[in-house]
Formats: structure tokens, sequence, C-alpha cells
């Protein structure tokens, strides 16, 4: 628990920096607004997914942890910004952790409340997800789900892997380790290569 | 109870149509992501509704049935695309029959819950159009609340229709008939009459 | 808890006159989509604030008063729209009262559930910016809190200043006096000399 704990702190001022990235390559932001959309970033994906179980208080509300891990992530953006902008290589990867972790608490999280399994991975996904999207709405872009195809269904497949293997009594540690792999390995090898998935419909 | 139950499992999976359709008139969308803002339509109104009143779980969550029904609109759209593209007006007519059946719903269920009719109103208007706000928000429309302008006002037209007959002491199956009636018929004959509402005040 | 009430009542209704003037900039609006627009801004940041304390019902929802307020707030607007449009300066200092008032109360509220005062000032925030946000977010502007650099950081400010003065066991009636006048002067003083905040980090 505790390891898990740490993780889930880590990813949360992880999602602050990513969101402090993205707020601040738009123009005229000061200080103040990007860290808000660092914040609202890095707790939206939860808080929407608690919000919507009727999961209260929201895990940020109820640990005060949650707010150090997010300032740590923006004070870290604003002293390193010109060192993140040129790793972008490493943001990505760290970034896909991230997906891969929240996805996986989101998971555990909604069956330890006794809902379906088929919800806990939607809500694994969108506790993944929704941060992004939200950040991204409120900056006016066009949602992440819509420009990097292999994105929430990388979270999905892996949220269904780790459902299939809880199904036939996996170690719960060896599932969240081959569960999180999954989705990072997805993620990484569709951007690798350059996979995306078929269009739904192409237009005439 | 069985006949509304089955009305809203059509409305559902119908705004997963709907949702699926505007989604893949933008560009680039894969299948995941047009199947996503179909999922997100479907739920979007009744969800918000519900977290708004504290009625948990949402109806989806408390019954898998909801996610069936949608999974089933999206694959109807894929299957059947281009007949759909051309059914504009058979399109036009279920989506008016949805968000009257949608409205008339949340006003009940509101009402069940012991709220007060004006927020039953509110709610069930919310019920019928917050879906299709959300689905244009995240694809960076502008709201189709700003678009067509007999939508929304049908809805709360309908929902205080219903609210009065039902202080008279209506039967219910009647009032659920008229006042959807009013709704669906406000709605088609303003597109057809191609009527408006009047500005709320012009520009100089 | 009477002068209090009043102030809220006031401030909502204000907040729809808000959001009303900016929907109304964007054309082809009809009255309804106007309203509704006024309604949502008002509602929307003392919603969201209570649907993330889980603090049920909502103000708007518990007590009918506030759809009245709106009610007002949205008929003054259309009544006094070519005046009000002139008064860009009174409707400034209004502003500037209704997010200092609102701020205060949001604490106020959270504290008064229990949770941690670094969660009010958070909560203060949101309930004075959030209902601009949505507004923002529905009528595709650029949310105001990118655009208007001092803002939600004058509410965060005197939000934590109230804190400090509870902290010390401060009157409450001098310290909401105070920390309301703190907000609000920060906020004219910042518009009357054209001060901002620093950016987070200049692009190259």
């Amino acid at each position: 628990m505790k390891f898990q704990y740490i993780l889930e702190l880590f990813g949360t001022g992880f999602f602050a920096v990513s969101g402090g990235l993205v707020a601040n390559r738009k123009s005229n932001h000061d200080w103040f607004g990007v860290s808000f959309i660092g914040f609202i970033t890095a707790i939206g994906g939860g808080s929407l997914r608690d919000m919507m179980l009727g999961s209260y208080p929201l895990s940020w509300i109820g640990d005060i942890n949650f707010l150090y891990a997010i300032l740590i992530g923006i004070l870290l953006t604003r002293l390193f910004y010109n060192q993140l902008i040129k790793l972008q290589k490493a943001l990505f990867l760290f970034d896909s952790i991230g997906i891969a972790m929240f996805t996986i608490l989101g998971v555990e999280k909604t069956l330890g409340l006794g809902f379906n399994p088929v919800i806990a991975a939607i809500m694994g996904m969108f506790s993944a997800v929704m941060g992004g999207v939200i950040r991204d709405v409120l900056t006016n872009e066009i949602p992440v789900l819509f420009r990097k195809n292999i994105y929430a269904s990388a979270c999905l497949a892996g949220a269904i892997f780790y459902l299939i293997l809880d199904y036939f009594n996996c170690v719960r540690n060896i599932n969240i380790a081959g569960s999180m792999s999954l989705i990072f390995a997805i993620r990484v090898l569709a951007v690798k290569f350059n996979i995306t998935l078929p269009q739904f419909k192409t237009q005439k």
C-alpha cells in the first residue's frame, strides 16, 4: 500500500507538470494561470471519477499531501522549464507511466467500492485521461483524445487486462505490474511505430 | 415502468448514435475517439443531473444495461453510417423523440426524489440537453444551445406543461404522452417553419 | 446571517447579469440561450464547489430564492441592457464585489463542513471564478482566468488573508469585511494601474 500511495502522489505531481507545460505554451499566461491549469490537470481525472462514483471526500480534499505533490510539480516545472522542454522524450515516458498508474489505481478503487468490473474499467480510463481532457477544454485545444490516437484506448485495454487477470486470481502485485506495463508498452510502441487506430468511418 | 425503462435504454442508445455521428464529422477521428464521444453524449445529461441532485449510483453505473444500449448504438452507427447520414430527417425525428423522453424522465426522477417542481423542470431540461452540450464542448463546437434555437426551450416548455398537468392530478401515462408530444411538436414545427425565438437584445 | 444571505442572493443575481451580458455579445443568441448562460454562470461556481465537497443539496436546489434572484438578474439585464453596456465601470465594480463575496462565502462554507483551511481557500476561489470559467467554455471563449490576470489570484489572496485572521481569532464580521475589501482592492488597483502577474516562463 505504501508503494502505491507514493506512486499516486508522484503521478499527481507529474500531471501538474504536464498541465503546466501545456498551459505555458499558450501566450500571455502568468504564473498563476499556469499553476491553476496544472492543478486542475492533476486533480481533474480522479475528482471526476470520485464524483461520478459518489465517493467522498475526493482524494486531494481528504489528504493534503496531494496538494504538496502538485505544488512541488509546478515548482519543478518552473525551475527546470528549459530542460523539460528539451526532454520531450523523457516527458513522454513519464506521462505514459502516469496514465498507466492512474488507470490501475482507478480500477482498483472502483472495484474496492463494490462496483461492476465493467464500470471499473471505464473509471480507470477516466481517472487517467479526464484531467488532460479538462486541461484541453480550458485552454481551448482539441482534447488530447482526438489528437493522439492511442491514448485512452491503451488505458482501457490495460484496465480490461487487469480485470481478466484479477478474475483468474492473479497475485495483485504481479497483476498491477503486468497491466501497467501493457498500457505503457502499447502507448510507447504506438508512438514509436506511428500506429493509429482505424478511422471510425472515412468521410467521402 | 417496463415501457419507460425500455424507452430510457432506447433513448440512451440513440444519444450514442447522435454523439458518434457528430464526432465523426470532425476529421482524423479513430473509432475509439468517436465511440468515446458517443458514450459521453449518451451518459452526460443524466449523469450531470444525478450528480447535481446527489442521487447515487448514476443510472448507467447502477445498471449495466445502459452500457449495452450505448454499445449497440455505436455499432449501429458504424454499420449503417452511410444510411444514417442520408436519413437526416429520420435522425432529426429520433433526436426529437429522445430529448422529449429524457426531459420527462428527468422531471419524474427529480420529483420522485422529493425536490421542488421548479427544480424538476430545470433538471428535466438538463437531462435532455447537457449530453449534447458536453459533446459540443469536447469537439470544440459552439454548443447546440446556441445553434438550434428551439431546443432546450422546447424541453423546458414540455417539463412545465407536465408539472401543470401533474398539479391538476392528470393520469400519469396521459401526462407523459401529452408533454412528450408537446416537446416533439414544438421542435418539429419550429424547424419546419424556421421559427426562432427573438434575440435577447440586438447588437447595435 | 441575514445580511450574508441577502448578499449571497444579490451576488447570484449579479453573476446572472454578467453571464447574460457576455453571452449576448456573441451573435445570433436568442433570449433563451442568453438566459441559460446567465443561469449557468450564476450557479456554476457554487454548484461545482458543493459537488466537490459532497455537500447536498446544492444551494440553489435547496432554496428556490436563488432562482428568483437569477430571474430578476436576467430581467434587469434585458430591461437595462443599453445602460449596463455603457456602465462598464459600474459593472466591473459590481463584479469585483461579487467575486470578493463569493470567495469568503465559499471559505466559510467549506470550513463549516469541517474541511482543512487549505481546501477552504481553494474552494473559496473556485466558488468565485468557476461560474465564469464554465460560461467562457460554453461560449467558446478563452477562460477569463487567462485573460484578466489578477482575478482568481486576488480571490485566493483574500481567502488566505481571511484564514490567517481567523486563525488569530479575529472577530468574524471584521474579518469578512477586511478580506472582502482586500480582494476588491487588489482587483481594482490591478486594473487601474494595469498590474499583471509575471509570466510563468517566457517563451523563446
